[in-house]
């Protein structure tokens, strides 16, 4: 399946704008049939009522439906993601692939951006946010890994997984008991599972137990993010990585944010895109920024004290993605960026996993 | 009234928690008959109903009375702000004075520091968001320049303001017209009234009329921080700038964020603090950082449409302060930052002043 | 077009739930042709950016497009409300007809229920909140009432209207001024239009100037009941009423709120449908309930302070269907009541419509 | 102890509005040192960042200090309540004693509204939200009852109690683990286990267990109104009941709403107040009125889905207290209720009891 990966970036007036992505298919940027994933920045609160979710996705099937059938719409993870706090700006971000040069990198090139997506079965709701969940997604990921001929863990840089929560009709319905009876917390539950089940792919940890999710906070993966929604039942999965496999001039690169004001890391990051460049000019090469942000457990941001967790107007996720979502923009210089919430094992407690994916400039790369 | 100024910065861990500046005045370190002003960063919503400025403010009152007597805590200004939103910390900033060294700077000695605090009489209903307001705040800015000693609209670089509001038992009462009989806008209109009264102190602005008030948005000071509060029928004014007649280590300087995402003008100005070091290294010499934040009314931020103006569950303004918190924290390097909503007439539309007060390492200044 | 009246109340699990309607038409006991228009009752905020009408609708397209053509589909009013704070409960009502006996009501037997949807050309925005609203609205309301052959205006019982609302980007598309450039406010002046328009058309009020909408609340309609939305540009008008041309078991009445206590009208109005029972006895023959509910601008009820217009964290009209909810739920005993917000010119400051759709239970008609 | 109670309802126009108690002292109506307690409907979120109850507490303290000893006011429980969401007011209910007739009641006269206010020792953070607060909070009913001279359990008609909660500071300073690491969870534990207490004295319930607190909904007492707050580590315990030992006009009754939309137990109740008289007329012999409202647990009232525990917007315990609020300013007719929210073990799922003061009018004593 390798190629040429192709990354498209498109901003969006509502939940059910999927215009930008439509022109590109019809002038032929796109061919539907190569889409890999599309990811979306929604404007709803990113909590357990956030109808922009489901309202986009409804309104990318129905887009894709005049040109792709039902089965290969089914295959194309669809990650939406709520919540566009402070100045973010609610976007899509579609990955594609092209059949490139044909010829796969030779030994003296870099390796080049390369994808694969992968859907597991349905979860039975006993599952959701237990050790189970996480096998499913360790073996789905070390799946996509194959698919997009990334050749190792060190090769992975970002792995982007929708998974399912539990309401109380699907914990009605299990057969024994299913890991909690809160909704919200079954978001946390499910991302955290599904994040640990990166690390286990990732060899980033051994092993884990049902007790270990949600709790044991030392445990993380660096290059997991993870989105529950009421919309699906299965985890959806995009390894996001680098091959020399795959041809053609993105790039990817990940760093972890050790907690929610880690300018440093980012500004690292960036130069590893652009080297050599001031604030705010690496954003020429730049095609797509994603992170996480999350309210450290703490309640402190190095020893000072912060209210997201107490706040009982406002949820401490969506504080959360506005305050570094402004530090981002303030080092990259726009507002295009997907920062999602919920980092429950997605780097350290308030921290958390950021890539960026950019166009190598001739010579840049290492 | 000149000598050393003096500014510390102190963790809140409520609005009730006025034991850090109590502990400086018992053990030595603060004068209470020299303090110039008390701001303090809530932890409410910053809008109408924010009762937190209001239990600060009784707060600081209850406890500077077994100190000073009414009259003498009736002439500091109080000025509380609320919205720690994103990781911003709660805290206070108190500004007092000590005599020095005596002697004022030589010629070849840099401006120190200076700042002195007016409180307007109270406004007649019908004044509140007019052009009276804009006025009463220009005599009073002018005179506080005077008591401050310093010698021109150059020399100042922050107006921080307390002004009141229009509440329906206040507009019920006036005699005549008043400016609007919404709560919400009237605070939007105080701010802005109270931030062109700065801009005719300063010189930036040369008139003023009525209709221009929360409407020409092409009028805005340069320094100018406004506050609308329930709480008070004046306006309560601190200046601060520069002074050759005030001695001691403390400078302030200011700029202008164009938009909320105007990193560069905040890395100039922290490379006035702490020439030639990196990113987060100025906080070392940092004592304070007052900002102002707002949503900027075009509904995009450099052409990438944002959704502060639309969130009918956020108010605008707490996505601007946790946003540009963000962005301030992250170049920073901590949260105890001053940042105020509402910055109508303060700085141009999505932008604000941002002024920080650092300590002069030897050698640094111009 | 006479016939007799169907109306189906229907619970819905999310925005995207219409498997209730589809079941209908499936069963064959709704004959999708004769739809006259769909209202649904959806979870969201009721204001500035609620998708799950946008979501609603979208899904209600989709499934009706089985089975209608787009004209077709395009003549169906779909009227959707968000809002269901408290314990209201998200519900479809479906207004449709069968052709009944094919014979009309003897003199001797009472009027039945009669009900015509229109729709009208979509406003420029320049209309928007002004009286060429109105007076569109008034035409439209006629109109309406003729093809339900209802023979006067004391016949008409509850017009329901959705209306278009000004966004930043339709202002800067219009010749000319609009009537404001604040979103939510522009909601409120095309409700308030819409209403008067009513009031034209049913002679509760003689004429209207731009200057009176949303200002003058001495004018008011007793039986309009309007909702402002994104996703429309014209104004869908459902008229209901009473008429001996229509025959079957259905009948409708009104009354108006005075204030959001006004329990009492309620009860009498239950009378109406039941007479002699007693508390939440009425709810066997009732079919549904519709009702406006807003906040009193004087800022209380019966000379009590009220809090709902200061309070920044919760918009007002979310404040008032929940109360005004948990009024009607107590009087009738269930919690699919279609309670909606934001009630200008529709019924007294504070206060609001109210209309029952129910059985005639033999011998109860006057 | 005994006497004759007095009860007095008045209006709050802040949280720092306590002139009309100021004035009741001033003109002889309220001898200060008689007061039983304070409580106080303030217009907070009733979550955790409640400061409106903290404010309250500190404006009522000051002003009792013009008149008492600090040990005095500390032995007055002084219990906030925060939210009047909907059109509930903000109110003061002023609960003292005056030396009446000096005569008891004979043998044929009706029993009298008799009062206690007892205030438990500080609670170690362990013993919050578990058994060992039930069991403080039994004994400290108990002495109260004895206090106030109530005979038996039957004669209780409603506890108020007010209990502290669990913040991180206070949890890591707990020898041994804590009950929950959650803020907002602590909230409903520590009222589970305060209104488990009330349950334990009344006979309710015979003996619980930490496991089955927050947990064992079957449980719970018909009389107990329970609400956490941070400004306290002690309970503070109101007993309100009937005793022959009081004299005077005033009573009270009690009833549990069996879910959010019993109006017909309500009804009931105030036909006590006031026998033979319709809707709205009982408020002339009412006093105060006295409930507790949450959401179902099973996201249901009578069959009908509720939206309130998916609402990441708005907490649950707002939208219950508006839609209670509503039906029961409904019945009675003004909107001065004291409705607080979460009632774990306090009522049935989803109901909660209800208590009102009244004044006996001649001869309707049974």
């Amino acid at each position: 399946m390798p190629g040429e990966a192709q990354v498209f970036r498109l901003p969006m007036s509502g939940p059910d704008d999927v215009s930008g992505i439509a022109s590109l298919i019809t002038d032929g940027s796109l061919d539907p049939t190569q889409i890999i994933a599309i990811l979306g920045k929604t404007e709803g609160n990113g909590c357990v009522n956030d109808f922009t979710r489901g309202y986009a996705t409804q309104s990318l099937r129905a887009m894709l439906a005049r040109y792709l059938g039902e089965a290969q719409i089914a295959r194309i993870p669809l990650v939406m993601s709520g919540g566009t706090e402070g100045g973010l700006s609610p976007h899509w971000i579609v990955l594609s692939r092209t059949e490139g040069t044909g010829s796969v990198q030779s030994e003296t090139e870099a390796p080049a951006l390369a994808m694969a997506g992968v859907i597991t079965r349905p979860l039975d709701p006993r599952e959701i946010g237990r050790s189970e969940q996480a096998e499913l997604v360790r073996t789905a990921v070390l799946e996509a890994m194959t698919a997009a001929d990334i050749s190792g863990p060190d090769d992975v840089h970002f792995v982007q997984i929708k998974c399912p929560l539990l309401t109380s009709r699907r914990a009605n319905s299990a057969v024994g008991d299913v890991a909690t009876d809160n909704m919200l917390k079954s978001m946390g539950l499910s991302r955290g599972a599904s994040a640990l089940g990166v690390a286990l792919a990732l060899g980033e940890v051994e092993t884990i137990t049902d007790a270990q999710i949600g709790t044991d906070m030392s445990l993380w993966s660096s290059r997991a993010s993870c989105s529950a929604g009421i919309e699906l039942m299965a985890c959806e999965i995009i390894v996001l990585g680098l091959s020399r496999q795959w041809s053609g001039p993105l790039r990817i690169g990940h760093d972890v944010m050790r907690d929610a004001i880690d300018a440093p890391a980012i500004a690292g990051l960036l130069a590893q895109a652009a080297p050599g460049t001031g604030l705010q000019q690496a954003q020429a090469s730049l095609i797509a920024v994603l992170a996480k942000a999350e309210a450290s457990g703490s309640g402190q941001i190095r020893g000072k004290r912060h209210t997201m967790l107490e706040d009982s107007d406002i949820s401490s996720t969506r504080h959360a993605r506005g305050f570094v979502g402004g530090l981002l923009a303030g080092l990259i210089g726009h507002t295009e960026l997907f920062v999602s919430g919920g980092a429950e094992h997605q780097g350290p407690d308030g921290g958390g996993p950021v890539a960026i994916i950019y166009t190598s400039l001739k010579g840049t790369d290492a």
